[in-house]
Parts: structure tokens; sequence; C-alpha cells
């Protein structure tokens, strides 16, 4: 068995090689320089981990690990596109650098080489990996839109944005650990269970993400922090701001999401803060960590090989980035 | 044995179904938009022509056929953002009518779509038919880049223009045929032929979009007629006349791309009747039409079988649309 810190550092060998032709480089260029961003990688270390969890690590799990990594890229690059964001990472988004159309198409580019991995597997895997990848791909741009759509409404239902954040990251967390225990022969109970255990970990781990980009430090964070509450974007601490502010905060929160003044970051992290969103999002957090850790519980292998996965969730809620 | 006319029927009734969820609308309505207006169809027939060839179609030659018009459709809805085309096949693109971040997503969820017919088939077929399919995806995604590339340069050699269509164009109709016959079980150098076919048709095909962008009747064109001169977009046409036109028109040409001053359109095509554009076009089509046709004849199969290809042949290079 492998702990995670392992496997970010076996993953991070096993990918660092060419995944695109050398020509045209108008276009490849673009792709390896975000991919030379780095990123956690912790999708492909999720396949990886889950198909340990059963055994064996056949070398298959690379290459569907490798697929996954490329289709999260695929989706940052567009992602960035469609948000207008400027930064990720710390470094200038791909449609920045290099202009929006080549960003576009070596984003198309990257889910096509994801797809060319997928068919490096054994044929006997082949229709069932292929099925949950393609379920989850449309999941995730699904959430993407939902995402999108939010912005343009004054207020969304919390339940509304549990599901898109569902659609959006968990799915993709859930598939990756399940893909693993596929090619690790787990048994359709197991795969359920593991899947369970990702979309759970998923929403902690969205909870964490929304809070990084409030009140994450800046140079950690590598985004623009603030950069969720500049667009209006739905987050966990808005909704919950919005249903539970008082009278007066809440008519502000409306004119700062309105108005859009020079200050409004400021003022809406102070109104967050007199909601006491910390020790809010803190346990909501902890009750998806649970469900996450009662749904591996499930699990039926010996408890011993389920701590890497354990170790996993505790560093995906900690995580300052 | 059907008509190529007869198969465009089967594969329209076939296609007018539902390939999206219905939720969230705001996703799959512009995709549902962009298929329904319509098209040749033109390389799902080729694909289930090209498994005719070799005997009856297997149901599976229509999932790939599918995938295939979908792939289409997803690159043409990217193209047009990159291209920022405001009209295709005479109504509004989708990022004219759904704005940039939806046709981007649409597009996306389109090429995710294809995957999934393509996970139907077979399972002793999956690999080889998803090898040839991510390739071509692949270089469509490299013609548009080259494509791309070349509207910053003021001049193309005609070998690379060549290249760059082959990728863009030609491939995937060469591709199309091909998946038909390895479903309809042809052998390894029957597969060859039907490729090399299929690339240079695809040649010829190209030259007949070149000339309608230029020459075309705009009420059965359906895209603005002229839009590659407005764009100084490089096309057999502005490379013939770049390479042959006398030392006036040469500079009158470089000077109209330079300024686009209002009456661009009128005085390029000015040149290029100049330069006798019309009689050379026809005369290069038919240099690939009978490459084409000699590919054709190398294919083991009775003669009587190939009629119909023929004619696909003669149709899409007298085409005024």
């Amino acid at each position: 068995m492998h702990s995670f810190k392992d496997w970010v550092n076996i993953f991070a060998a096993h990918f660092s090689t060419a995944h695109f032709p050398a020509q045209p480089a108008s276009l490849y260029e673009p792709g390896n320089y975000f991919l030379a961003m780095g990123g956690k990688r912790i999708r492909p270390v999720m396949c990886l981990m889950g198909s340990e969890l059963f055994g064996e690590v056949h070398p298959d799990v690379y290459h569907v690990a490798t697929a996954i990594e490329l289709f999260h890229n695929f989706s940052l690059v567009h992602d960035d596109i469609m948000d207008k964001a400027t930064l990720r990472r710390g470094v200038p988004t791909v449609h920045t650098k290099y202009g929006e159309s080549t960003a576009l198409l070596s984003g198309d580019v990257m889910l096509i080489v994801a797809y060319d991995y997928l068919n490096k597997i054994e044929p006997r895997h082949q229709q069932r990996i292929l099925g949950l990848f393609n379920r989850t791909a449309r999941e995730v741009c699904e959430g993407q839109q939902y995402d999108m759509d939010f912005e343009q409404l004054e207020q969304v239902a919390m339940p509304e944005y549990l599901r898109m954040i569902e659609l959006k990251t968990s799915v993709l967390l859930a598939a990756s650990l399940m893909m693993g225990g596929i090619l690790g022969g787990a048994s359709e109970g197991n795969c359920r269970h593991l899947y369970e255990f990702g979309r759970n970990l998923g929403i902690a781990f969205q909870i964490q993400d929304d809070y990084l980009d409030a009140f994450g430090d800046p140079e950690k964070f590598g985004k623009d922090v603030g950069g969720d509450i500049r667009q209006n974007k739905k987050t966990f601490l808005l909704i919950h701001a919005q249903e539970t502010a008082g009278e007066a905060d809440k008519a502000e929160l409306k004119r700062l999401m309105q108005e859009n003044p020079a200050d409004k970051v400021e003022k809406v992290l102070a109104i967050f803060k007199s909601c006491n969103i910390d020790a809010w999002a803190r346990s909501l957090q902890q009750q998806y960590l649970d469900k996450a850790l009662g749904n591996l519980e499930q699990i039926a292998v010996l408890s011993a090989r389920k701590k890497p996965l354990v170790e996993l969730a505790e560093f995906l809620i900690q995580r300052e980035h």
C-alpha cells in the first residue's frame, strides 16, 4: 500500500511525459504550458488509490488516471475562457497568454487525447470505463452550465447549489475512484460505496474551495482571492449569508452585487464574518466528511487498506490551496 | 445497394432523434438548435456507404455515423466561434444566438455525446474504430489551427495549404468511409484504398468550397459569400492568384488585404477572374477527382458496388452549397 503523498509523487513522475505531438506548436505548446503549471493531480491519484484499495495496480489504471487528469485540465482551460479568469495557479491562463481561439482549440485537443489514453486499456474493461467517463464528462459540462446560469440569478436555493456542485465537482472525484475500483476488480456494491465516498467528499472539497476563494492566503491560493465575490458567483458562503444575514446585511449584499463598487470584496467578506460563516462552513464540511467516511466504512475490504483514503480526505478539507 | 440519395434520406430519418438529455435546457437547446439547421450529412452517409460497399450494413455503422456527424457539428460550433462567423446555413450561429460561453460548452458536450455513440458498438471493433476516430479528431483540430495560423501570414505556399486542407477536411471524409469499411469487414488493403479515395475526394471537395465562398449564389450557399476574402483566409483561389497574377495585380491584392477597403470583395474577385481562376480550379478539381476514382478502382469488390460512391463524388464537386 502507498500513502496519498506517495501516489502524488508516483503519478507526477508518470505524467511528466509528452502527451501531444510536436507540431503544430501553436496548438500544442499552450496545452503543455497549462499542464506544466502543475496542480494537485488529486483526481488521477484518487483513481490509483481506488484501484489499490482492492489489490495490485494494473498498468491500465495509469492510462485511465492520465485520461482523467487531461479531461480535468481540458475543463479548466475552457472554464477559464468562460469565467474570463486571468490567473490560475499564480500564472496567466491559456486564453490570456495565447488568445481565446487557441485556448478553445487546445482544450478540445486535450479532451481528444484523453480519449486516446482510454483507448489503451484492455478491451474487457473498455465499455464500462468509457461509459462512466462519458457520463461524468457530460455531467461536468452540465454543472458548468448551471454555474453560469446561476450567475444571472440574484439568489439560488442551497439544494440547487448542491446539485450544481455535485455535477461540476463531485462526480469527477467519485468517478475517478470508481474507475480505479472497476480496474481493481471491485464488486458492484463496493464500487457504489466508493462512488458515494467520492461524491460526499467532493462536496466537502468544494466547501473548502469556496472558503479559500474568499478567505485564502493569496500567496498560497494562486488565484485572485475574492474572484467569486467579484463575479457574483453563487457559493456556499454567499447562499448561507443570503439566507441567514439580518435584513440590513441582506439589503447591503444585494446592493453590493448590483452596483459592484470598488470595495465590494471587502464589504461582502465583512458580512460573511458577521454571519459567523467560518464556524458554519466548518460544521457543514464535517457533516459531508462524516458521510464520506461512513461510505468508506461500508466497503468490504480490510480497514487497514482504507487508511490512505482517510488521509486523502483529511488533506482535501484542510488544504490551503 | 442504395444510392447516395437513398442514404441521405435513411440517415436523416435515423438522426432526427433526441441526442441530448432535456436538462439543463440552457446547455442542450443550443445543440439541438444547431443540429436542426440540417446540413448535407455527407460524412455519416459516407460511413454508411463505405460499409455497404462490402456487404450488409450492421447496426453499429449507424452508431458510428451518428458519432461522426456529432463530431462534425461540434467542430463547426467551435470553428464558428473562432472564425467569428455570424451565419451558417442562412441562420445565426450558436454563439451569435446564445453567447460564446454557451456555444463553447454546447460544443464540448456534443463531442462527449459523440463518444457515447462510439461506446455502443461491439467490443471487437471498438479499439480500432476509436483509434481512427481519435487520430482523425486530433488532425481536424490541427488543420483548424494551421488555418488560423495562416490568417496571420501574408502568403502561404500551395503544398502547405494542401496539407492544412487534408487535415481540416479530407481526413474526416476519408476516416468516415474507412470506419464504415472496417465495420463492413473490409481487408486492410481495401480500407487503405477507401481512405485514399476519401482523402483525394476531400481535396476536390474543398476546392469546390473555396470556389463557392467566392463565386457561390448567396441564396443557395447559406454563408456570407466573400467571407474568406474579407478575412484574408488562404484559399486555393487566393494562393493561385498570389502565385500567378501579374505584378500590378499582385501589388493590388496585397494592398487590399492590408487595407480592407469597403470594395475589397469585389476587387479581389476581379483579380481572380483576370487570372482565369475558374478554368484553373475546375482542372485542379478534376485532377483530384481522377486520383480519387483511381483509388476506388483499386478496391477489390465488384465495380457495380462502387457506383453509389462514384455518384457521391460527382455530387460533391458539382454542388452549389
